[in-house]
Formats: structure tokens, C-alpha cells, sequence
């Protein structure tokens, strides 16, 4: 009898996304009307078009598997040389961190490195996330069978939540007892805040002291704006001896339909086997990825290292004032609604505090049902989320504009 | 402490693959003139150019990038609802195969997917795989925990590996023993064989009798010559309630550095948990590609529609033609050295029994020095493999020649 993975019965109801999908599609049926100004602030996804530099190559990708000589078959599973090497130098080296270009992993999806990470890590690890968060952390780990149950307010048992709140800038302290696993994101999704120098290098050291593992997602990278941020963990003096970091062209280059991502693992990372033994985890890494993954298409990889050119670099750029540009619309628009407003200004999120004791479903339901507006409720990134919504930058400015003024309009009565 | 998954340290070393590219480049290295010389039949990659109609799409689907209207960022993680339509209907329905659009789960490799459904298993299955056999599946459930540790031989604990020799013309017999999870590869790789309907209808009552789970590798289906040879494991009735199919873009449409390929889970699959309890397999693979996956690029999704176009299909076509007409040449010249040969006529795949003894990586060695040809020793596919080696028929028509006539030089002695 063929037996399933029991992790799995688990999981608690659906991904926050689908779920959001479900009630406006709900609401779209329900009125047709209303449902022609809807604007969409929810799923975290790219609103603009591509860069041309972008496009421009892989039109040319796409040219050279039309002729015999130019014709690329099976690439390295751990992606190309000149894709890693520009990488490495210009999101690395240039800035003073030391990642060399084989220590770069090309995978198709910061989500799917996130999740696929844990194959490569032990089942005895103590696990940390922070409260909100992203909920792919979550899940993965417990379809890894890494947790146990869910209780009634959907916390995992041996999961450690580390609290987000106002308080501690929505970036969780070190926990006084020991976890072996610590998901970091910064910038923040969902809650926008980006960790200070001072909060990473907490981090390290007590990864450390801990021989702790990092597992550092720097997917908003390319959103900080404020100086003295980290870009990478790999700023912060030992973190080559503790820290992976995720990155992704989904948000700097809007390759949310076009798929590239990138972790680094450096080769000074060591974890422990059952006996204590010290091992490199970069062979096994490259092990999980050459047996279980072929690549990145060869036309998306051309892509992603046009992004490094310098008109790619400057098509980015722009991409990214247009969405902070929102971001500050957007922040604007719902201060002037009375909302208290975090995020925003290192990250394309705004985290708003509900008004007079709503949850974040029922902030939800009004601003789809009276603004027509699609939020993401704060609760579903964890119990620290309730009473938060998160709004989305990604977006046309005209819409992001139109955002702003629907929050403001008296008849929502959020002030 | 962070801690590993100590299943990797069970792992023998290296992937097939890698060997044998370590083994190619000392011998270039060493031998710069006879490298010019070089002809790769080893790894199963595509050599020829994707079809125009691929090729089209892709650049429509380039430029629609470029445009604000056209964009596409997310899309659904399982695959576009007109690439699942296109694939149901061209690959199974018009065959009389009862397989809906929402069965169908788009990814980027059947590598991939091969190693990625057991995330959805149980640890407690008992393991069948072929011997020989393609190392994905075994390295995959190592790396799981799905074993105990190799022995001298190669062989890992609690795996139940299926003897295949020219007896059984290469395709398994299913085992005396209750085994709950088998893989079954046909037009099989590397032997070349392909099961008749009445060796997959034996295997399809096992697996109804004994609550097995069927997964059915048909990566090469496109090779099949023979009538009377199933294309799918879904014309066995019964099927539908037992087994999932992997398929794949990569050897029909040559998308192998493109990255698409699918699986379908069938809604009436159920599994048991561990009390005993069935649920259907379906939901489970959903949130897994939900949770742990974003989905085929958009512009590959359209390249792989394209290939359902009946320009596409003609061009498709021919691909697979000039592939087997290369066969076809190996196989006859193999065969005019003395050697004994099978496969290759529903498959891709020439399967050879060294001469006089030889182990495979001696004929490997020996085909590589004196013929500076590649191909792949059998013995990198298990125990039974020993002995044989695996001649690729992907390449032009005139490598194709060329290795024929090598194989029979005198000088090669292997007649």
C-alpha cells in the first residue's frame, strides 16, 4: 500500500494567497460593476514591463536555439559561468563581500530555493521564523515534517515564533534560548522593515556562538534606500561562516512571469552531522541541485545577465523609483486616511495598522467591498499580523494614486 | 547546532554524469588533437535546433514582456490553463486517454518532478526501481531517507531493485514481494526497451491488487515506432486509479535547455496515511507545486504550446525522425562490429553488450582513447548494467555515420 506524506494533513487551510484570490473572485461575481475599478494591492507581483535591455536578450537567446551552431541543449544545473560570475562581481564584490562566482546557485525561483533549502537540512533542527511571515517558510517546514500540530490559532508546535512588532522596528531580536535554524528577511515581507547593521550583526553573533544557521532572504534587496542598511548578510563580518542568502530578479528586474533566482552558499558554511561531525554544506547543496533540478532555461539565464549590463542596471533603477515612487503615494494616502503606517521606504510594502480594533479580514472585506481595493489581511502571515494589512507598491502610479484617494474617501470611514 | 541531512553522507559518489565529464576532459587535456576529434554520445541531450513554431512563439511571447498590456508577472504555479488544455487533449484525450486539463501540473523537468514527488510520500514505502536504471530515482531516495546505505556493490538497503537482462527484454517483471511505490521508465532509459501492453497490464493488477503507486517515466514516448506499444500508462485500464505519468518536452521538441515538462496526477489516485486512511494524491501535489514552486517562465509555457500547433507537430515530427534515423545507422553499425545490440528502435537509446568481457568503463575507456567517441558506461546505471554501454542518438546525421564507421575499425577491435 502506497503510503503519503501524514506532514501534509497538517497544513492549515489554504495559502494565504489562493484564499484572497477566492473572495474576490466571489466579489467580482457578486458586482460586476464595482468589479471593473478594482485595483489589485494584494499578491506582491510586478505590475511593469521588462527591461529592454532584458528583452533584448533573450530575443537573441532565443535566436541562437533556431540554428544548429548556436543551439544550446542541457546547461550546468547550478547555471552558467558568466551568469554567476556577473552575479558575484556586481552584487558582491563590488560592494566589499566576499562570494565567489561557484558559490552562486542559479535556480528558478527564490520561493523554491527557500522551500527546496531544507532538503540539505536535518530533521533535529530547531526552526525560528519570525511573526508575520512570509508563509512559504512556514509550510515547507511543515510538509518537511520539521513541526507538529497546528494549534487553534494556527501556530505550529516546535516551531520558535520570534515577535514582530512596532516595538523592535518589526525586525525580531535573537531569542534567549537556542534555535539551529533562523529564516531572516530584509527588507521585510511582509511588514517592509529593513534590519539596521547593528540588528545583523546580533544575528551573526549569535548564529556564531549558537552554530546557528542564517537562512538570509534578500529578495527586496534592490528596494533599501536609506543609507547604513545592509544589502547582504554577507556585510556582516562572520556571516560566511553561518549565513545563506537568497536573492531573485523578480522584483528588481519584474521577473515574476520569467523565473530566476539566485542563492549564495558559501564554501566556509560547516553544519553538523548526528555525530557532530563538521561538513561543508556547499557540496551537498550542489548535490541536491544537480540530481534534482536541470537549470534555468538558457534564454531566462541571458536574460537575468542583461539585467547586469549597464543599461540593464539603469532600466532596474528606474523600475524601482517607479514602485518606491508609489510606495510614498501610497504612505502619504493612507497617513492622511488616520492609519498608522510602517514600511515603505526600503521596501515596496506598506504594513498599516487596522482601525478601532478590526481584523485584518474585516479590513480586508471593507476595503474590497467599499474601495474596491485588494489588500493582503496581515493575519494571514501570523498571529503577531492580526490587526495589520499590508499594501502592495506594485502598481501603475495613476493606480497607486487612485489607491491613495479611495483610502482617504470619508464613506470608508477608516480616519 | 544547525544540522544536515545525513541521508546526503549515504550518497556514492559522484552523479554518472559529472564522472564521465571529468573522465572527457583529462583525456582533452591529454590528447588536444584527438579532442578535435571528439564525438559525444553520452549524455542524452538534444542537438538540433527547436522547432520554428517554438521558436515564433517565444518571441511573441518575448515582446509581450515589453508591453504594460501584454505583461505577465505570476502565473499560475501548475501551469497556464491553455498549456494543461493543449497537453490533455493533444497527448491524451485524442488517444482515448481519460486525463483532465487540471491533471495536468506544468513544471520546468521531469528530472525535477521525479525527485520532487516524493516530497508527497510517506518514509515508510518499500521502493522498487529497475536495475538498470536512470540514477535520479535512486539518488532522490537516498537523499530522502528512503534507504538504508549502499553496499560494496552500489546497491542501497531497502530498495528492491528488478533485474532487467535481455531475458525479460529488459523491462521488470513485477516482484513476488508486496512493493508499495514502483518506478517504471518506457521507451526506458538506458536500455532502450519499451513495455508492451500486456507487461503494463500486468504490472497495472499488481498495483491495483497490492495498493501500489505506479510512476511512470514516458520522457521518450515520442520514439515509439513499434504499433501495439502504449504511449501513455493511462490506455491500461485501471490506471487512472494507481499511477502518475511523467512526460516531457525535452526529447520531442528539444527543449532540454529550455526547461518544460509535466505530470499528471489523476483525481481518483488515493493514498493511504499512516492509519490506513485514503486520501487522493491530487490536492497534496497542488499545494506542494504551490508552495514550493512559481511556475514555468511564461515565455517558455508559450514555446511549449507551440509544439501542439500543427506546425509544431510536423516539426516536432521530424525532429524524432532524424533521431531515430540516427538510431537506426548506430544500431546497424554496432551491430556490423560484432557487437550485440538492443534498443534504439522505439527509443533514442542503443543498448550494447561489451565484447569479451569487458567491463563497462574499460569499454568506455577503450571507445574513448581509440574512437574518440563518449558514450555512457551501463554500469553507471546499476549492477545489472555492468557489462553493457549506452550509445546516444542525438546528434546530426553525420556524427551519427561517423561513430558507425569508428565502431568498425579494425583497429577499435571490438568485433
Amino acid at each position: 500500500m502506497a503510503f503519503l506524506n501524514d506532514n501534509y494533513l497538517k497544513l492549515k487551510a489554504g495559502y494565504l494567497f489562493p484564499e484572497i484570490g477566492r473572495r474576490v473572485k466571489v466579489f467580482c461575481e457578486a458586482n460586476p460593476e464595482a468589479a471593473k475599478r478594482l485595483i489589485r494591492c494584494g499578491i506582491g507581483d510586478v505590475t511593469e514591463p521588462l527591461p529592454a535591455a532584458a528583452i533584448a536578450a533573450m530575443h537573441k537567446a532565443v535566436d541562437e536555439m533556431a540554428s544548429r551552431e548556436t543551439f544550446r541543449g542541457y546547461g550546468p544545473e547550478q547555471g552558467y559561468e558568466w551568469l554567476r560570475h556577473a552575479i558575484a562581481q556586481n552584487d558582491f564584490r563590488d560592494h566589499g563581500c566576499d562570494v565567489a562566482d561557484d558559490e552562486v546557485f542559479v535556480s528558478d525561483g527564490s520561493k523554491c530555493d527557500c522551500g527546496n533549502i531544507l532538503d540539505v537540512l536535518g530533521a533535529r533542527n530547531k526552526i525560528a521564523i519570525s511573526d508575520p511571515v512570509y508563509p512559504v517558510y512556514v509550510d515547507t517546514n511543515v510538509m518537511a515534517g520539521h513541526t507538529g500540530a497546528a494549534n487553534e490559532a494556527g501556530a505550529y508546535a516546535r516551531l520558535v515564533y520570534l515577535r514582530c512588532r512596532p516595538g523592535n522596528g518589526f525586525i525580531p531580536e535573537p531569542p534567549k534560548k537556542r534555535v539551529d535554524v533562523v529564516y531572516l528577511c530584509s527588507p521585510n515581507n511582509p511588514t517592509g522593515a529593513a534590519a539596521s547593521r547593528a540588528q545583523l550583526e546580533a544575528w551573526v553573533r549569535y548564529a556564531l556562538e549558537n552554530k546557528s544557521l542564517i537562512l538570509f532572504d534578500a529578495a527586496y534587496e534592490a528596494y533599501i534606500t536609506e543609507p547604513g542598511i545592509p544589502h547582504s548578510i554577507y556585510e556582516i563580518p562572520g556571516a560566511r561562516e553561518c549565513a545563506i542568502e537568497f536573492r531573485s530578479c523578480s522584483k528588481n528586474g519584474g521577473f515574476t512571469g520569467v523565473r530566476c533566482a539566485f542563492t549564495v552558499v558559501p564554501k566556509s558554511l560547516m553544519l553538523a552531522d548526528r555525530h557532530g561531525g563538521l561538513h561543508p554544506l556547499h557540496p551537498l547543496w550542489l548535490r541536491r541541485m544537480t540530481t534534482k533540478f536541470n537549470g534555468v532555461s538558457y534564454i531566462v539565464q541571458r536574460g537575468a545577465e542583461a539585467l547586469y549590463s549597464a543599461e540593464g542596471k539603469a532600466q532596474v533603477a528606474a523600475l524601482i523609483r517607479h514602485y518606491l515612487g508609489n510606495a510614498e503615494v501610497l504612505r502619504r494616502g493612507a497617513r492622511q486616511a488616520g492609519l498608522k503606517v510602517f514600511g515603505g521606504v526600503n521596501a515596496p510594502y506598506i504594513w498599516v495598522r487596522a482601525p478601532r480594533g478590526m481584523t485584518s479580514w474585516q479590513a480586508f472585506d471593507k476595503i474590497l467591498n467599499e474601495a474596491n481595493v485588494v489588500i493582503t489581511p496581515g493575519s494571514g502571515f501570523g498571529s503577531q499580523g492580526e490587526g495589520y494589512f499590508r499594501i502592495s507598491a506594485f502598481n501603475s502610479r495613476a493606480n497607486a494614486e487612485e489607491v491613495a484617494r479611495r483610502l482617504q474617501q470619508p464613506s470608508l470611514g477608516l480616519s
